[in-house]
Protein backbone atom coordinates (compact mmCIF):
# COMPACT_ATOMS: atom_id res chain seq x y z
CA UNK A 1 0.00 0.00 0.00
CA UNK A 2 1.45 3.22 -1.10
CA UNK A 3 2.30 6.07 1.89
CA UNK A 4 -0.38 8.32 -0.06
CA UNK A 5 -3.10 5.74 0.10
CA UNK A 6 -2.38 4.66 3.77
CA UNK A 7 -3.09 8.90 4.27
CA UNK A 8 -5.72 8.50 2.60
CA UNK A 9 -7.24 5.86 4.57
CA UNK A 10 -6.09 7.53 7.57
CA UNK A 11 -8.06 10.56 6.82
CA UNK A 12 -11.61 9.14 5.99
CA UNK A 13 -10.93 7.32 8.92
CA UNK A 14 -10.72 10.29 10.72
CA UNK A 15 -13.70 12.08 8.81
CA UNK A 16 -16.16 9.28 9.21
CA UNK A 17 -15.69 9.60 13.54
CA UNK A 18 -16.60 12.92 13.01
CA UNK A 19 -19.28 12.61 10.50
CA UNK A 20 -20.58 9.96 12.84
CA UNK A 21 -20.14 12.14 15.65
CA UNK A 22 -22.34 15.01 14.36
CA UNK A 23 -24.77 12.72 13.01
CA UNK A 24 -25.36 11.32 16.15
CA UNK A 25 -25.73 15.41 18.05
CA UNK A 26 -28.60 15.92 15.57
CA UNK A 27 -30.30 13.49 16.69
CA UNK A 28 -29.56 13.80 20.25
CA UNK A 29 -30.90 18.02 19.62
CA UNK A 30 -34.26 16.32 18.57
CA UNK A 31 -34.12 13.58 21.43
CA UNK A 32 -33.52 17.10 23.72
CA UNK A 33 -35.77 20.02 21.55
CA UNK A 34 -32.44 21.79 21.98
CA UNK A 35 -32.65 24.57 18.92
CA UNK A 36 -28.95 25.72 20.08
CA UNK A 37 -27.90 22.31 19.56
CA UNK A 38 -29.48 22.07 16.08
CA UNK A 39 -28.34 25.49 14.97
CA UNK A 40 -24.80 23.78 15.61
CA UNK A 41 -25.33 20.82 13.58
CA UNK A 42 -26.53 22.46 10.79
CA UNK A 43 -24.51 24.86 7.75
CA UNK A 44 -25.63 28.32 7.68
CA UNK A 45 -26.16 28.45 4.13
CA UNK A 46 -28.89 29.09 1.76
CA UNK A 47 -28.39 25.79 0.15
CA UNK A 48 -29.50 23.96 2.89
CA UNK A 49 -32.44 21.44 2.75
CA UNK A 50 -34.69 19.87 5.15
CA UNK A 51 -37.54 17.92 4.22
CA UNK A 52 -39.35 16.28 7.11
CA UNK A 53 -41.65 13.18 6.92
CA UNK A 54 -44.33 13.57 4.24
CA UNK A 55 -43.79 17.38 4.01
CA UNK A 56 -42.42 19.44 1.32
CA UNK A 57 -38.95 20.73 1.30
CA UNK A 58 -37.70 23.48 3.55
CA UNK A 59 -34.49 25.44 1.67
CA UNK A 60 -32.43 27.70 3.63
CA UNK A 61 -30.87 27.86 7.38
CA UNK A 62 -33.03 30.50 8.43
CA UNK A 63 -36.50 28.34 6.79
CA UNK A 64 -34.73 25.31 8.66
CA UNK A 65 -34.24 26.66 11.94
CA UNK A 66 -37.60 28.24 11.77
CA UNK A 67 -39.70 24.66 11.25
CA UNK A 68 -37.15 22.86 14.51
CA UNK A 69 -38.38 25.92 16.76
CA UNK A 70 -42.05 25.54 16.22
CA UNK A 71 -41.40 20.99 15.90
CA UNK A 72 -40.03 22.10 19.28
CA UNK A 73 -42.50 24.55 21.09
CA UNK A 74 -45.40 22.15 19.97
CA UNK A 75 -44.13 18.34 20.98
CA UNK A 76 -44.18 17.52 24.71
CA UNK A 77 -41.21 15.59 24.25
CA UNK A 78 -39.83 13.48 21.06
CA UNK A 79 -37.34 10.74 20.88
CA UNK A 80 -35.70 9.83 17.28
CA UNK A 81 -33.10 7.79 17.19
CA UNK A 82 -31.08 6.47 13.71
CA UNK A 83 -29.77 2.80 12.87
CA UNK A 84 -28.58 0.82 9.92
CA UNK A 85 -25.98 3.63 9.28
CA UNK A 86 -25.02 3.55 5.92
CA UNK A 87 -21.85 6.00 5.67
CA UNK A 88 -20.00 7.49 2.40
CA UNK A 89 -16.95 9.78 2.78
CA UNK A 90 -15.98 12.44 -0.42
CA UNK A 91 -13.43 14.41 0.89
CA UNK A 92 -14.91 17.50 2.42
CA UNK A 93 -18.55 15.99 1.72
CA UNK A 94 -20.50 12.49 2.93
CA UNK A 95 -23.51 11.01 3.44
CA UNK A 96 -25.52 8.80 5.69
CA UNK A 97 -28.25 6.80 5.01
CA UNK A 98 -30.44 5.51 7.81
CA UNK A 99 -33.70 4.26 9.59
CA UNK A 100 -35.06 6.55 11.70
CA UNK A 101 -37.20 5.77 14.69
CA UNK A 102 -39.49 8.23 16.20
CA UNK A 103 -41.84 8.62 19.12
CA UNK A 104 -43.29 12.28 19.63
CA UNK A 105 -45.70 13.18 21.65
CA UNK A 106 -48.21 16.37 21.26
CA UNK A 107 -50.03 17.11 24.34
CA UNK A 108 -52.12 13.68 24.52
CA UNK A 109 -51.46 12.51 21.32
CA UNK A 110 -48.16 10.03 20.87
CA UNK A 111 -47.01 8.90 17.36
CA UNK A 112 -44.81 6.53 16.49
CA UNK A 113 -43.08 6.05 13.16
CA UNK A 114 -40.04 4.90 11.49
CA UNK A 115 -38.41 7.15 8.38
CA UNK A 116 -35.90 6.65 6.24
CA UNK A 117 -33.09 9.65 5.85
CA UNK A 118 -30.24 10.67 3.78
CA UNK A 119 -28.51 12.91 5.34
CA UNK A 120 -25.45 14.72 3.60
CA UNK A 121 -22.41 16.77 5.74
CA UNK A 122 -19.96 19.29 4.49
CA UNK A 123 -16.38 19.93 6.29
CA UNK A 124 -16.07 23.56 6.87
CA UNK A 125 -13.26 25.26 6.36
CA UNK A 126 -12.47 25.11 10.02
CA UNK A 127 -12.50 21.32 9.73
CA UNK A 128 -16.06 21.04 10.93
CA UNK A 129 -18.71 18.63 9.66
CA UNK A 130 -22.08 20.27 9.32
CA UNK A 131 -25.59 19.23 7.84
CA UNK A 132 -26.56 20.72 4.99
CA UNK A 133 -29.32 18.35 3.24
CA UNK A 134 -32.02 16.34 5.92
CA UNK A 135 -34.00 14.31 3.98
CA UNK A 136 -36.72 12.21 5.44
CA UNK A 137 -39.24 9.77 4.46
CA UNK A 138 -42.32 7.49 5.77
CA UNK A 139 -41.67 3.89 5.65
CA UNK A 140 -44.43 1.81 5.41
CA UNK A 141 -45.90 -0.48 8.06
CA UNK A 142 -45.24 -3.61 7.05
CA UNK A 143 -48.22 -6.31 6.49
CA UNK A 144 -48.64 -9.33 9.10
CA UNK A 145 -47.85 -11.67 6.23
CA UNK A 146 -43.96 -9.48 5.24
CA UNK A 147 -42.47 -10.34 8.55
CA UNK A 148 -40.20 -13.14 8.32
CA UNK A 149 -41.89 -16.59 9.85
CA UNK A 150 -39.81 -16.28 13.16
CA UNK A 151 -41.78 -14.02 14.51
CA UNK A 152 -45.10 -15.70 14.12
CA UNK B 1 -9.79 37.25 -7.60
CA UNK B 2 -6.42 34.79 -7.25
CA UNK B 3 -5.91 32.54 -10.20
CA UNK B 4 -6.32 29.83 -7.76
CA UNK B 5 -10.00 30.69 -7.24
CA UNK B 6 -10.70 31.60 -11.08
CA UNK B 7 -9.77 27.55 -11.92
CA UNK B 8 -12.07 26.54 -8.81
CA UNK B 9 -14.64 28.43 -9.70
CA UNK B 10 -14.34 27.18 -13.98
CA UNK B 11 -13.80 23.99 -12.61
CA UNK B 12 -17.17 24.30 -10.89
CA UNK B 13 -19.46 25.86 -13.27
CA UNK B 14 -18.19 22.46 -15.83
CA UNK B 15 -19.11 19.92 -12.86
CA UNK B 16 -21.93 21.97 -12.78
CA UNK B 17 -22.95 21.67 -16.23
CA UNK B 18 -21.61 18.23 -16.19
CA UNK B 19 -24.21 17.24 -13.39
CA UNK B 20 -27.04 19.02 -15.01
CA UNK B 21 -26.62 16.62 -18.01
CA UNK B 22 -26.56 13.27 -15.81
CA UNK B 23 -29.14 13.99 -13.91
CA UNK B 24 -31.14 14.96 -17.56
CA UNK B 25 -29.70 11.32 -18.32
CA UNK B 26 -31.50 9.46 -14.68
CA UNK B 27 -34.87 11.13 -15.50
CA UNK B 28 -34.43 10.79 -19.87
CA UNK B 29 -33.66 6.98 -19.13
CA UNK B 30 -37.16 6.65 -16.59
CA UNK B 31 -39.29 8.59 -19.51
CA UNK B 32 -37.73 6.12 -22.74
CA UNK B 33 -38.12 2.74 -20.28
CA UNK B 34 -34.42 2.15 -20.87
CA UNK B 35 -32.54 -0.05 -18.50
CA UNK B 36 -29.00 0.47 -20.28
CA UNK B 37 -29.37 3.81 -19.86
CA UNK B 38 -30.54 3.44 -16.37
CA UNK B 39 -27.53 1.03 -16.11
CA UNK B 40 -24.77 3.71 -17.53
CA UNK B 41 -26.04 6.63 -15.20
CA UNK B 42 -25.63 4.97 -11.73
CA UNK B 43 -22.49 3.88 -9.85
CA UNK B 44 -21.37 0.45 -9.71
CA UNK B 45 -21.12 0.51 -6.28
CA UNK B 46 -22.53 -1.54 -2.83
CA UNK B 47 -23.37 1.45 -1.31
CA UNK B 48 -25.78 2.82 -3.43
CA UNK B 49 -28.71 3.60 -2.25
CA UNK B 50 -31.94 4.13 -4.04
CA UNK B 51 -35.47 5.01 -2.38
CA UNK B 52 -38.71 4.88 -4.96
CA UNK B 53 -41.63 7.36 -2.93
CA UNK B 54 -43.29 5.81 -0.45
CA UNK B 55 -41.22 2.72 -0.08
CA UNK B 56 -38.54 1.16 1.81
CA UNK B 57 -34.49 1.72 0.80
CA UNK B 58 -32.46 -0.82 -1.81
CA UNK B 59 -29.20 -0.76 -1.46
CA UNK B 60 -26.18 -2.01 -3.77
CA UNK B 61 -25.94 -1.18 -7.87
CA UNK B 62 -27.66 -4.67 -8.41
CA UNK B 63 -30.50 -4.39 -6.30
CA UNK B 64 -31.37 -1.04 -7.96
CA UNK B 65 -31.28 -2.45 -11.44
CA UNK B 66 -32.94 -5.09 -10.70
CA UNK B 67 -35.98 -2.83 -9.35
CA UNK B 68 -35.71 -0.84 -12.49
CA UNK B 69 -35.86 -3.51 -14.61
CA UNK B 70 -39.51 -4.48 -12.93
CA UNK B 71 -40.30 -1.08 -13.12
CA UNK B 72 -39.67 -0.79 -17.16
CA UNK B 73 -41.07 -4.29 -17.58
CA UNK B 74 -44.06 -3.48 -15.75
CA UNK B 75 -45.33 0.21 -16.97
CA UNK B 76 -46.62 0.47 -20.10
CA UNK B 77 -45.39 4.33 -20.44
CA UNK B 78 -43.64 6.66 -18.16
CA UNK B 79 -43.15 10.42 -17.85
CA UNK B 80 -41.06 11.82 -15.40
CA UNK B 81 -39.33 15.13 -15.20
CA UNK B 82 -37.44 17.22 -12.47
CA UNK B 83 -37.99 21.29 -11.73
CA UNK B 84 -37.16 23.25 -9.45
CA UNK B 85 -33.63 21.82 -9.02
CA UNK B 86 -30.85 23.42 -6.78
CA UNK B 87 -27.59 21.88 -7.17
CA UNK B 88 -24.55 22.00 -5.21
CA UNK B 89 -20.81 20.91 -6.07
CA UNK B 90 -18.26 19.63 -3.32
CA UNK B 91 -15.05 18.41 -5.34
CA UNK B 92 -15.56 15.18 -6.65
CA UNK B 93 -19.39 14.94 -5.32
CA UNK B 94 -22.59 16.61 -5.79
CA UNK B 95 -26.11 16.82 -5.11
CA UNK B 96 -29.46 17.99 -6.83
CA UNK B 97 -32.70 18.63 -4.79
CA UNK B 98 -35.56 18.68 -7.24
CA UNK B 99 -39.69 18.25 -7.97
CA UNK B 100 -40.19 15.45 -10.23
CA UNK B 101 -43.38 15.39 -12.41
CA UNK B 102 -44.19 11.69 -12.82
CA UNK B 103 -47.08 10.01 -15.23
CA UNK B 104 -47.00 6.43 -15.32
CA UNK B 105 -49.21 3.97 -17.17
CA UNK B 106 -49.46 0.33 -16.11
CA UNK B 107 -52.29 -1.25 -17.83
CA UNK B 108 -55.30 0.52 -18.11
CA UNK B 109 -54.13 2.21 -15.07
CA UNK B 110 -52.57 6.06 -15.10
CA UNK B 111 -50.98 7.58 -11.90
CA UNK B 112 -50.11 11.08 -11.65
CA UNK B 113 -48.13 12.02 -8.59
CA UNK B 114 -45.13 14.55 -7.67
CA UNK B 115 -42.39 13.71 -5.57
CA UNK B 116 -39.55 15.60 -4.04
CA UNK B 117 -35.95 14.12 -4.64
CA UNK B 118 -32.76 14.19 -3.44
CA UNK B 119 -29.64 13.14 -5.90
CA UNK B 120 -26.27 12.56 -4.79
CA UNK B 121 -22.93 11.82 -7.86
CA UNK B 122 -19.92 11.22 -7.02
CA UNK B 123 -17.50 12.02 -9.93
CA UNK B 124 -14.95 8.42 -11.04
CA UNK B 125 -11.73 8.80 -11.40
CA UNK B 126 -12.33 8.50 -15.32
CA UNK B 127 -13.95 11.90 -14.59
CA UNK B 128 -17.36 10.66 -15.40
CA UNK B 129 -20.33 11.68 -12.44
CA UNK B 130 -22.63 8.53 -11.71
CA UNK B 131 -25.57 8.61 -9.55
CA UNK B 132 -25.23 6.91 -5.85
CA UNK B 133 -28.40 8.01 -3.91
CA UNK B 134 -31.73 8.56 -5.83
CA UNK B 135 -34.11 9.01 -2.58
CA UNK B 136 -37.61 10.22 -3.54
CA UNK B 137 -40.61 10.81 -1.33
CA UNK B 138 -44.32 12.04 -2.69
CA UNK B 139 -45.36 15.76 -2.15
CA UNK B 140 -48.63 15.75 -0.24
CA UNK B 141 -51.49 17.25 -2.42
CA UNK B 142 -52.16 20.31 -1.77
CA UNK B 143 -55.92 21.19 -0.21
CA UNK B 144 -57.73 23.60 -2.40
CA UNK B 145 -57.27 26.32 0.45
CA UNK B 146 -53.60 26.19 0.25
CA UNK B 147 -53.61 27.89 -3.34
CA UNK B 148 -52.71 30.85 -4.16
CA UNK B 149 -56.08 33.47 -3.97
CA UNK B 150 -55.22 34.21 -7.76
CA UNK B 151 -56.17 30.96 -8.82
CA UNK B 152 -59.35 31.19 -7.58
Amino acid sequence: MSREKQIDDADDAAAEREVREVHARFYAAMSALDIHEMMEVWLCAPTAVCVHPGREALVGFARILESWQQIFASAASMSVSAGEELIVIAADAAWVSCVETISITFGEEAISAAARATNIFRRTPEGRWRLIVHHASPIPARAAEEWPDVIN
